[in-house]
């Protein structure tokens, strides 16, 4: 039984694939002025449902394309994320385009300064002490004095979106910032030193935190290494919120283990866990044991704001293929051939 | 035995008084270009040595005067901290100046903020469960999505240094600021909207966080009550880095436990140990036992810096106090007669 109405509109077929794609249809029609028809994947059903719906979609949108089937009439794959580790450009019909999202970088950016101020401010340990009963960490008792975030320097290294806005929330704290690019562009009133990444090892002796905001490429994997971990000061404190292997794994684990750099603040991670397998620890190290870290889990960009944002321009993107007006795509990874 | 070059200058009689002084005497002697003989007492010696250094002392530094016996030669009363509620100003000679220090309004504003994002971002639920082992609030593994400071309403109840400083802070997260004070200035560019305290009520309503930062007086006694409670958003969050009794005690634990506000981030308690006896619960209720409560016990302003500051106006105003220039005295509250 089909509503001649509904049939009569050549709705274009938009496929949502995968376990943070799911189940975001209705938020997604909801931005829409253009009828669309939408189908849901979890990305767990029969291969030939999945098949079908690959046969017949105009748009993708997923976190990754690489257990898809083909989708010969495809228009525009549009990456969920700003992360394309996991999108095989080759597997892209050439007529597609693909897009991919920001609007995380608020989100990133309140992490690198809560990651900062929970540190200095030793708000866990004082929140958990006092909780179970203990006046231990109060100024009232002669506690061990907190530190400040208002005077520090702090390093931010990868000025991307995200290191952008946690330079900028940094600098509002008093602070020192030093940014450090790949590129040198035009600095910004918020950073007070612009260095090319080349000059890490000479910047990282006098920052009291070393944000970790660049991409993860083979030129920034392993980038903050043993020699640059050595370079940082006994009660420096690194913060991640890139991707995990831009620390090399187990000098980081060592620097943090020995104390020759004070602590972390983690939030990517080495290992994660496929599917349900929810006994992965996130590192082959047992970062968990150590007292010098605060570990979160993937979770610093989570939040509603990115949500929206990203489906803002999820929904602009369908638009413009919908009317046929490329020229409106936004964040194109790769046009159309 | 004594040197006959110190014997021969006439050097101020400094008494260091306290549980939260006694042990700085290095750190003002290290501040000081005149020579001072400093009298370190815990408060815990016999009444004849508190009689003895009390007759002689031109100054004494403490947090508390209720307990010292008279000081018939003081000039300065110079109270350690801001608060002036442990402090008896009948007990100290008309002739003596009084003076305070504040220096602590960089920790608490950072506090404040720190309390805003942990809360947005569930930070502390986040590293202890992932310490634990727990994937569950991954944004990999379909955890709830966490808020942003970004966009919020934030009430700064109190525009003295402390909420100035919240409100310069909280601003640069693209908040809407609204300041409320019994007086009101010139609005800093800041605060978005400025309010007398009395309209608290209309204001509340609206807005996301309610940071108090309001010096406890009889009339910011029970300033938040029940009523102001009531008027809040069922997901408000309030932040206390004031005096506890400025919010209605158990006003508060019953909106945390019923659910009519959101959560609390309090550092600011109704009891507090009296000396060894750290088995006293920070109020007559179990805040403790809240999931929505994040607590410190008083520990928000307990930082280096605050030391550092507030020491160094001590030591400028010992130093006016040994040149006779009484002008030169920083945050006099009580001039001499």
């Amino acid at each position: 039984m089909h509503n001649a109405d509904t049939v009569s509109v050549p709705a274009l077929r938009v496929v949502l694939y995968g376990a943070l794609v799911y189940d975001l249809a209705d938020l997604l029609t909801s931005k829409l002025s253009v009828p669309v028809s939408v189908t849901v994947l979890m990305g767990t059903e029969e291969i030939g449902i999945l098949t079908a719906a690959c046969a017949e979609a105009d748009v993708i949108v997923a976190m990754s394309n690489l257990d898809l089937p083909p989708a010969p009439r495809l228009r525009l794959l549009q990456v969920a994320g700003a992360g394309l580790d996991r999108i095989d450009l080759a597997r892209v019909r050439p007529e597609a385009f693909v897009c991919n999202v920001y609007g995380h970088d608020v989100a990133a950016g309140e992490y690198v300064v809560l990651a900062m101020l929970a540190w200095c401010h030793r708000f866990v340990e004082a929140h958990q002490s006092f909780q179970a009963g203990s006046w231990r960490m109060s100024g009232r008792f002669r506690a061990p004095l907190h530190e400040e975030l208002f005077g520090k320097t702090v390093a931010i290294v990868g000025l991307g979106p995200i290191g952008l806005a946690a330079a900028r929330l940094t600098k509002a704290f008093g602070t020192t910032v030093v940014g450090l690019n790949r590129t040198l562009r035009e600095c910004p009133s918020f950073i007070d030193e612009l260095h090319p990444l080349s000059e890490l090892s000479s910047v990282l002796p006098r920052c009291d935190f070393v944000a970790v905001c660049v991409a993860q490429a083979p030129e920034t994997t392993s980038l903050i290494d043993a020699a640059a971990l050595r370079s940082m000061k006994r009660d420096a404190v690194i913060v991640n919120v890139a991707r995990g292997p831009v620390i090399h794994e187990e000098a980081l684990f060592h620097a943090l283990r020995d104390g020759t750099i004070g602590g972390a603040v983690i939030d990517a991670w080495y290992q994660y866990p496929h599917a349900a397998d929810f006994q992965t620890r996130p590192s082959r190290f047992p970062f968990h044991e150590l007292p010098n870290v605060l570990m979160t889990p993937h979770s610093a960009i989570w939040t509603k704001g990115m949500i929206e944002r990203r489906w803002t321009v999820i929904a602009t993107n369908v638009e413009a293929i919908a009317h046929d007006s490329v020229v409106s795509l936004q964040h194109v990874v790769r046009p159309s051939a």
